[in-house]
């Protein structure tokens, strides 16, 4: 379902008592069910079974999301009227562009992704220039950027809540690629590493963000909603991957 | 000139010999005439002629445009595919939000707004709730958000470029208006002394990417009329203050 095509009638304000915050954010938890650790692609990369050409084509289509998400994060700022929000959210630019201030330096979460392309033996140019990316993976990344956009900043923040997830999955690739992939020089993994404390900041802001905005019942089953658009967003992502580099039995 | 409503048409590719580039740099530097320190409640606010109310509603109503500059600088972010010039250009919204990174702490420019806001006699709530800003300078504002969201980032980039003309400004602030103006707390002047520093590594980074970019003849001239559009703008602002408070003769 596309967010930007759900509409405020599907969900009338009378719609029944709001969920208690406890059970409200239960209820966004319980959608990691659809979350991508399960896809096909997904378990084949984490059980071992993923060829050179596999792991590759993952790693640099999925660039495409990386690159697109401090443009997305931008939007958010944009939209956005509260300095206070944007004093937390802007550091997630900061985390993927990389950034010099006082003395403290990160080279940034895309660097790390490239460095983590060369591991896996891609040329930066190659991946770079995106010549890999298949059109699935391009739409689903682009309808995410836009949805951000275009949405309430809110709504682009709810729509960032996979991270609840993300902490699980980057620890999988941790603890699994070494053992499966021994190939992939372990050194290209530091992207995760740094995910992993980045992901639990970023989703307390995000969290409170969607607990303290979507108050009423229609607000919140509106804020699941968005949370499946983007469980689907990273679901299609992995279809189009299968599609082109197959998956194994 | 709405910058929006200039068409390509207007300026054919073959519309003539490129100027040089330190030519370029100096018709940008020579539209400073147009500059709103020429308007005439800039001149009776720097000649000390401003009643205390003056003053008051000139602060009250260009907070309506510091909180908008990091909106504005957030599409720009948000429309630019170029990590190296996101982290230059992502400092300006951490000068304007304020940030804490790695032990350097910095309040932040609309932070610096409001205290001057307090010196000049204004309350905090009345300044944030934007009780004094009035219709003509909200739609001038919002005018420059609006094209920074739609227009190409290198556009938005050269928009920006009036930075050329604010030191002048800047200063022009600092040295009169302690004796003009005695009952201004001289602490509530930092926001222009800030600014001095921050203004001259902002506009390095949209004069270089502007010489860049605009590179034919047209896209030269359409550099100069963005500039223009930008110049109406800021003096646009201070004719709505004109109308509002009056100027003294």
């Amino acid at each position: 379902m596309r967010a930007d095509l759900i509409h405020p009638e599907r969900h009338p304000a009378d719609g029944g008592t709001p969920w208690s915050r406890e059970d409200f954010e239960a209820r966004l938890r319980e959608r990691g069910r659809a979350y991508h650790i399960h896809h096909p692609y997904n378990r084949m990369l984490s059980e071992g079974r993923a060829t050179p050409e596999q792991v590759r084509g993952w790693v640099a289509n999925r660039y495409y999301y990386q690159i697109a998400i401090p443009i997305k994060d931008a939007a958010v700022l944009s939209n956005c009227p509260d300095p206070a929000v944007r004093r937390g959210w802007v550091q997630r630019i900061l985390d993927h562009d990389g950034f010099e201030i006082g003395g403290v330096r990160d080279a940034g979460g895309i660097e790390a992704w490239l460095r983590l392309a060369e591991a896996v033996g891609l040329a930066r140019e190659e991946v770079q220039d995106l010549r890999h990316v298949v059109p699935g993976v391009r739409f689903a990344v682009d309808a995410y950027v836009n949805f951000a956009r275009r949405a309430p900043w809110q709504e682009a923040v709810c729509s960032s809540l996979t991270e609840l997830f993300a902490p699980e999955i980057h620890r999988q690739r941790l603890a699994t690629w070494p053992g499966h992939y021994p190939w992939i020089d372990a050194e290209g993994l530091a992207y995760f590493r740094n995910r992993l404390g980045q992901a639990r900041r970023d989703v307390e802001q995000g969290l409170q963000v969607t607990l303290d905005h979507f108050s009423t019942r229609a607000l919140q089953e509106r804020a699941l909603e968005i949370l499946q658009f983007k469980l689907d967003i990273l679901w299609s992502l992995s279809d189009a991957l299968a599609t082109r580099y197959g998956v194994a039995a």
